[in-house]
């Protein structure tokens, strides 16, 4: 694997926050500009994740959270190691739903999974590869919810009871005041347009400290 | 979780090397005997396992090592939490066709995956868990592959270079100089029932051993 050469942002955040409108809006900004995006989002983008996918959201699944937390790891691992590093050695901006942070936040905080544990996990699975930006969309845990059951089917995780959910959110922010550098907090309100606007400002301060250029 | 009650016995070895055919024999002994046994093989035993088996052992699977003992692990959590686990609560002799030995002789000697990083993987795996008894088969790599070839179809595995098996049987010789006391070598060679009697015999020292009775 060659030295990195292009820019890793991912985004985070409760379900219903956004996530996959933010980053298609950003991704459809970047191109525009000129940029080499690749889009992708976690546990899904290879043949092997996609699959492991489906067996992690199957709602009768009746798997224990370190089972869990492997599979989580290996898609991880398979996905770092086939898609994202690929794409940073030939220069590309990837932008990506969903990283490390997502297991800290969901296993760790929500479900109570030893930090230190996902911590050696997701060294392992990423080989050391860290965001370097990370955006968590932020929005009260009864808005997130409802905006999941207006659009979409329930799967297992937001069957969750809300408790969980809430448990989710402090750990985002428990994870954006260690890290202030990579990790920006933008609060999931007003209008689409609005929120990316806040968004494209992080990521072009990100851009020009990190002296990215086409 | 209850405390252990029961007895664990695994088996492991190089491919061809006679563990379905010598657990299976000590198992039908063992019962005759009056012994309540549990017979299980990794990964399979559970729905999830037997799913990753699949996806582990497909020809053209295109996963990296690291993925490939992530998802050893999983299936190895899945199993011991899931059947294992209980089935010693309750007492049972537990006889189980590889183990977390498996993972140290294939992907560490054999791959040479980080002995230290597979020790994490099979301790966060089984929460710990180690067996009373591990029989390794033991085998010259050419007669074991002609075995194998003989009997079934290869597997992505069986296909790997014979320099690969080599290691492999020098990882279960480390193991067994490591921890004489757990592991015990048999040479299978000679008449099947003539190695079934080496097997016993260790098996009738541990559970003397381990006053455990039916």
């Amino acid at each position: 694997m060659s030295a990195k050469k292009g820019v890793f942002i991912t985004f985070e955040g409760p379900d219903g926050s956004g996530k996959t409108t933010q980053s298609g809006l950003l991704v459809q900004h970047l191109r525009r500009q000129g940029y080499d995006v690749f889009h992708t989002r976690e546990p899904g983008g290879t043949s092997l994740a996609e699959f492991l996918r489906g067996v992690l959201l199957r709602p009768d699944a009746n798997i224990s959270p370190v089972t869990e937390l492997l599979l989580y790891s290996a898609a991880r691992a398979q996905h770092t190691v086939e898609l994202i590093k690929p794409a940073l050695s030939s220069g590309k901006v990837v932008v990506c739903e969903r990283y490390t942070d997502a297991t800290v936040a969901y296993q760790g905080y929500g479900r109570g999974l030893e930090l230190k544990l996902i911590a050696t996990l997701n060294g392992i699975a990423t080989g050391g590869l860290k965001p370097d930006l990370t955006i968590i969309l932020d929005i009260p845990v009864r808005n997130g919810l409802k905006r999941v059951a207006r659009g979409r089917a329930t799967d297992r995780l937001e069957n969750e009871k809300l408790s969980f959910h809430e448990k989710v959110r402090k750990g985002y922010m428990t994870i954006s005041k260690k890290d202030g550098k990579r990790v920006k907090i933008v609060l999931s309100k007003g209008s689409i347009l609005k929120i990316q606007d806040r968004i494209k400002w992080y990521v072009e301060s990100m851009l020009k400290r990190a002296q990215y250029s086409i």
